[in-house]
């Protein structure tokens, strides 16, 4: 079970090697959200996001001679890219699973942080056989996107890193917004704040609230599609079996923001913030800005959890904002 | 004069006030340049560019009673938005004069921030003559962008996390490229770093490039141009009388690049930092990538100075980046 000494040891193995990111603040933000926001930036994480903390923790939890016959990632998203370089930077190979029809720049980038890119088709192949055929006869070990203790103890390492910063900042009670897919980031840091005054509460796009619908029911309820939101890296079917529970005992209410709120979070962090933030890295901040009467407090921290987003959408995020303005 | 023990004085009254901005890296960054990048991100800097550093550091020089009357300070550009939030913080008025044909945003900005705004007209009326007027009549003290002892301070504070987040990689000598207009932050910088292994070179944009040409010749050039250039921000007539004789002594030959080459360069800041850069503060990141003949090391150290930046220009060097791919 993955609880508060374990994220603590993660953090440990992290230490050198993870960025300590800012936690970064506007008075203008301040003044749409109706209360002081700080925003933890881990999109200036390494390969631009958070995902780099649990891959590196749970590469870093493997026995040598398991590691050392590499491990194996799935997706063309943050998790792979984070798996590639922590793999390169504890000199162990690594192998992603990626459909043949995802971004070139995706793919080339990936391989450019030193993975092994195995293609896929979509239509015809099925992934995970694909992906266990490959782990039997190599002998890697499959680093899943979430639901795996040592995954969700390195996401932890940032909730840390909020309690210490946020106490500098004086505060010491306030709701934590992260952005959740299967859920891996809010449990972590969820354990890591526990007994704080910081409470953790997700933020997922419309027709993807799994978990803001499982929290409410008390039950894994699941998303009606597979896909279809702009915010792409946190779009995931149902709740993980390990992050759930967690979040169950730690969590408050999750918030569900449109992805419009998403597309003007993201413009609102590159005119006021200056960073990048994709559009799933942007529903916690849209969250705290958008929907400020569901949440209390003089004071609301956020994560701004990744910002690996292709320069159409980006575009697209300012023009709108030009368009609100 | 300014000297490396004025600078840690000014480091030290901002100490608990200004953000330590992060050092970044890209390993794709270091591709393209040939050798290991290291980013100063003062773009996350309060107000969005460096400029805070120098206006605190002024205003906290000030006697308690002439900086209680207020301060004044010219331009639309970083440096008034600086002024204001610095005057802000510290409870003192602050006016700044701007043109009435500025960016509406920005007058509204500046207002934003707590500072008085007065108009005028570029075409009828003077700048210098209605601050002046301003000053008298309510003992107003101007704070210059540039060509200050405090401001000059101020801004080598920056030096001094360069050389301390340097040395935590290992790397104690390297030159350090810096965006340079009037050379307020790359003299700041050169007196923090005097007598290590870290030499400042001052980087500007074709045409303005008036501190490379006076680095070269030994006495004052000034540009043929007054405008023109994306570079807005660091677009002046001629160096500093204190900030020259200060790059003559400590800084290295000056770097050009072209307009072209800062737009790239805010482009890869987005794609590989997932930082806001505007394109002045961009062309020290534009000298280490493309111009890597007339650098040496293994390692390079630039600033990214600045990130106030229309999305309009922001989304011309975004497609820019595009047809180069």
């Amino acid at each position: 079970m993955t609880d508060l000494a374990r994220v603590r040891a993660a953090a440990e193995r992290l230490q050198g090697h993870v960025r300590r990111t800012p936690l970064l603040s506007s008075p203008f933000l301040d003044e749409i959200a109706g209360r002081r926001v700080l925003v933890k930036a881990e999109c200036l994480q390494h390969t631009g996001s958070f995902k780099f903390r649990g891959a590196w923790a749970a590469l870093t939890a493997l026995d040598q001679g398991i590691g050392s016959r590499g491990v194996l990632a799935y997706s063309s998203g943050n998790h792979a890219q984070g798996v590639a370089l922590a793999a390169r930077m504890l000199g162990l190979p690594a192998v992603v699973v990626m459909p043949a029809d995802a971004p070139r720049l995706k793919i080339d980038n990936t391989r450019a942080l030193g993975a092994e890119v195995v293609l896929y088709d979509r239509a015809t192949e099925d992934r995970d056989a694909i992906g266990a055929a490959l782990a039997e006869a190599r002998g890697l070990t499959l680093v899943p996107p979430f639901d795996h203790p040592e995954v969700i103890a390195g996401q932890g390492s940032t909730g840390l890193e909020i309690a210490e910063q946020a106490a500098e900042r004086g505060v010491t009670a306030a709701d934590v917004i992260v952005c959740c897919g299967g859920g891996g980031f809010a449990s972590g840091i969820a354990l890591a704040l526990e007994g704080s005054g910081l409470r953790v509460r997700t933020a997922e796009p419309a027709g993807f609230d799994d978990m803001a619908r499982s929290l409410a029911s008390g039950q894994v309820e699941r998303n009606a599609a597979l896909s279809g939101s702009i915010c792409d890296a946190i779009v995931t079917p149902q709740p993980g079996k390990l992050t759930l529970p967690i979040l169950q005992r730690l969590a408050g209410p999750g918030l569900v923001v449109t992805d419009d709120e998403a597309l003007r979070a993201v413009a609102l962090a590159f005119q006021r913030l200056k960073v990048v933030a994709e559009p799933g890295g942007a529903v916690a901040l849209a969250a705290v800005l958008f929907r400020p009467a569901e949440i209390k407090g003089d004071t609301v921290i956020c994560t701004l959890s990744g910002g690996n987003v292709d320069a159409e959408v980006f575009q697209r995020a300012l023009q709108r904002q030009a368009v609100n303005d």
